[in-house]
């Protein structure tokens, strides 16, 4: 199932809908790569509340799918890590040291807004600044 | 072939035409260091749109003068990374994760009038602040 991929402003919403399949993780990194040059985005967040299962391979994409938009020039946050995922992720030892997480979707545009990486068109947390 | 820097106001612009040799990559370091001092510059933008593959050498080369610039006051940023390329790092291990990097020259251009370095002699994404 393709992830759907919403423009807000400068910022691109990838909100995954349930446990990513290999190719739905490459299909999600083209999208994602070619949508941050259509759109200019500055960044991304990719919403994983719906999963319940972060195995390593989907982690590994993630990080790579966050690596490469920086190379490009987006700031890419994870966010809705559930406590369940995040506790078999500490297990494995995916600990996403060098990316963004935040806890929901609001905190993650909020996170994004903080670095200043963003226009004013952008939902922040503090009252839209 | 050596690449060519254009000034514009305090920003020295180098654009990368092909793939950079070992000797093209010094002659780089070189010749921004020394246009770095004669125009007082405070920012440098390294344009690497035409590049098709990117080396650990040739990373390795753009972070030492990244960091180079730094030292001397100013900040480097790397536009133009295509997806391929920016895959191919991410693969290799090289995420430039102490970098600026930006989508393109007018992205990069606006990231550094963001970090406030610059003069309003430049163009800004925002309008030119």
């Amino acid at each position: 199932m393709p992830v759907p991929i919403l423009k807000q402003g400068s910022i691109l919403i990838a909100t995954v809908q349930a446990a990513l399949s290999d190719s739905d993780t490459e299909k999600l990194r083209e999208d994602l790569m070619e949508r941050v040059s259509r759109f200019r985005a500055q960044g991304i967040v990719v919403d994983v509340t719906a999963i319940d299962v972060m195995d390593s391979f989907a982690a590994r994409s993630l990080r790579t799918i966050a690596h490469m938009t920086r190379l490009r020039g987006a700031e890419t946050v994870i966010v809705g890590l559930s406590p369940e995922v995040a506790f078999a992720m500490v297990q494995l030892g995916l600990t996403f040291d060098d990316m963004n997480t935040a806890l929901d979707l609001e905190e993650g545009l909020a996170l994004l807004n903080r670095e200043g990486r963003l226009g004013k068109s952008t939902i922040g947390r503090d009252g839209g600044v």
